[in-house]
């Protein structure tokens, strides 16, 4: 009876009513049937985006999403800001290589996020950039950018803010056409509480205007091929139909728990397992930790290359170590999506039995206790 | 109590121990447990494709696998050739476009497939050709193309074959290493009986040497990331998790029937369905029609933009209409994966009423009867 408690900055966990949609008889995407639930899914994706701006929905990871954005952005010699301060920031500097944009790197360190002083020097020091490609919660590092403050920058002016909202929407505040936000980019793995298998991209009038400048072969990937399917609720090619369908459920649930609400319960369960950790003696290992995914530093005597693995497969409960320089230094666990007190409380319990299991010494429970009161709150 | 029956040519019904395997708990994908389902689902594809080379597992739709082949082995100006005999040849001759390849298009009518001379005449009139596109089964049309045969016009030269088949495959046969395919392309939502979301390409030596020398730009569809993560039973980015699961439900019965059952059936019943619509006076569309999808043409004084819609919505099969030039012109029916006798009677018999329904007379029953005869043999 193992009953697996997944506590990862994504894939997140799926409530049974979204489970239980993907066994239904698969439907065909070409029919009025599919096209209502199409056409109901987008309508509470714009409220879950918060904007009035065409969304589009595509069949690939997030990975795939990111790409569509500067493929359909951008022409060859593009100069782009992107900012790299993690795996995920890497990956739109990589993408910004493969595709030969004069790509101007702020390169800054795992363990905070972007200043939006860094963003203005660049765009100062760089004239005639065309986007700036940017990361809401890097989940590599559990740092949350403070894309407000960003957009604030780039409202006024031609440059296109894209941001790459994959593990935070749903999760944290991203308010896309008030802050005048011109693309996200999202997944269905985390604060969707779906499987992965969906990515989503909303844009305003500004990113399509320089769409439409765009030089960059594109295909399956095409926005101009998706928009015009979207605006029949279809897509260019047959979708991940079951998937879709648990989309319809997740956000009728998610409507119905209400945005703020989400928020609030995000940052009160990160809360408790911050107070866990922290009266633990561990510490955060990001100075701008959000409430997406809480990195904690693996503390000194601890085999960090084994703490994830004695969790999940004594413990049942799956967290995530750190990836590529943060291997065996860090931990994450993560509240995202479907994850309630009782998760949490899981999730603290198993970070101390294994510490203690790995040799770290502490008073027993002073985690779970620090949690719990503020669970209690 | 609708009870709707799917018999159009993808996605198709998927068997009720596939729908389950989705309701299970999502798993997280770096983690033994789920690798060790990938490494099995791996082993089947390879039974499946009929291959010992490497095999890929991309999430997206079929489209975006075809242009993972395009961009993965060609450089821009390269000399290919593309078989355009139908929606998804077209699809073939479209990415060559984008990508800017030297095309030779060999262009032939809808109503029938590609002859192993014209390839050969096109390769003899065009030196230098590095790339063959073709489509195993042409779903818009319903035509089967002879890739056996225009295998043995590649195998020993440097061209490398790149067969679409997304529909064909685990279908009608195709034995990827003994006929000497180089690159085979399929998608989960027709033979494989699963939701649509995954696609596969596996590729022999000679295309992983063409594969090294090309230069258009990829990232999320880049082969080389896919083949360094497929050998640790992996992927480069988080792949569609559920349907992966599916996948090796699915690959289980399939291995279970045994891949020459499992071609024995899909010819047993689409000759039954050839008998039922061929006994009602109906003909043919294609020429080369195979077993895959059966495209029949409406017959005169029929609205045939009506036909899908009543077959459908008054008596629950979905069938599919005609596309592009062949819209309202034919249907198409399709014994595709988990299709049984009794889904092809109530084929048959719905093809009846919704034709008598469209004012076609014909003498009540002949079709059902001449079905039954085929599948009592």
């Amino acid at each position: 009876m193992r009953k697996p408690i997944l506590l990862t900055p994504g894939p997140t966990q799926v409530p049974e009513e979204v489970l239980i949609a993907a066994a239904m008889p698969i439907m065909h995407h070409r029919t009025p049937q599919f096209e209502a639930i199409f056409a109901e899914a987008t309508k509470n994706l714009k409220y879950l985006f918060q904007t009035e701006n065409p969304i589009m929905i595509l069949t690939s990871s997030g990975t795939g999403a990111l790409e569509s954005s500067v493929i359909n952005l951008c022409s060859t010699g593009d100069k782009v800001i992107a900012v790299n301060g993690g795996k995920f920031g890497e990956r739109w500097t990589d993408l910004c290589k493969v595709y030969k944009l004069d790509l101007v790197e702020i390169k800054i360190p795992w363990n905070r996020t972007v200043k939006p002083e860094e963003i203005q020097k660049a765009i100062n020091d760089n004239p005639g950039v065309k986007a700036i490609f940017t990361t809401l919660s890097e989940t590599s590092s559990g740092g949350v950018t403070d894309i407000e403050a960003i957009a604030k920058i780039t409202k006024n002016t031609d440059i296109v803010l894209v941001v790459d909202a994959v593990s935070g929407l749903g999760v944290t505040p991203l308010y896309t056409d008030k802050w005048g936000v011109d693309v996200v980019v999202s997944g269905s793995q985390k604060g969707f509480m779906l499987p992965p298998g969906l990515a989503f991209v909303a844009l305003n009038k500004k990113a399509e205007k320089l769409m439409e400048s765009s030089t960059l072969p594109k295909y399956y990937f095409s926005w101009k091929k998706a928009l015009k399917s979207a605006a029949k609720n279809s897509t260019p090619w047959t979708p991940a139909i079951s998937v879709i369908v648990q989309l319809d459920v997740a956000l009728k649930l998610m409507k119905e728990e209400g945005l703020e609400n989400i928020f609030a319960r995000h940052h009160h369960l990160s809360n408790a397992i911050r107070a866990g950790v922290k009266a633990l003696g561990l510490e955060l290992y990001n100075q701008d930790t959000g409430d997406c995914c809480i990195a904690v530093d693996i503390p000194d005597g601890v085999d960090g290359s084994k703490f994830v693995k004695v969790a999940r497969d004594k413990y049942n409960v799956t967290m995530a170590g750190g990836q590529a320089e943060l291997k065996g230094k860090i931990f994450r666990i993560s509240a995202m999506g479907n994850v309630g007190p009782n998760d949490v409380i899981l999730g603290i319990t198993t970070i101390e039995r294994t510490l203690k299991e790995l040799g770290y010494s502490f008073e027993n429970g002073k985690g779970i206790s620090a949690a719990i009161e503020v669970l209690d709150r």
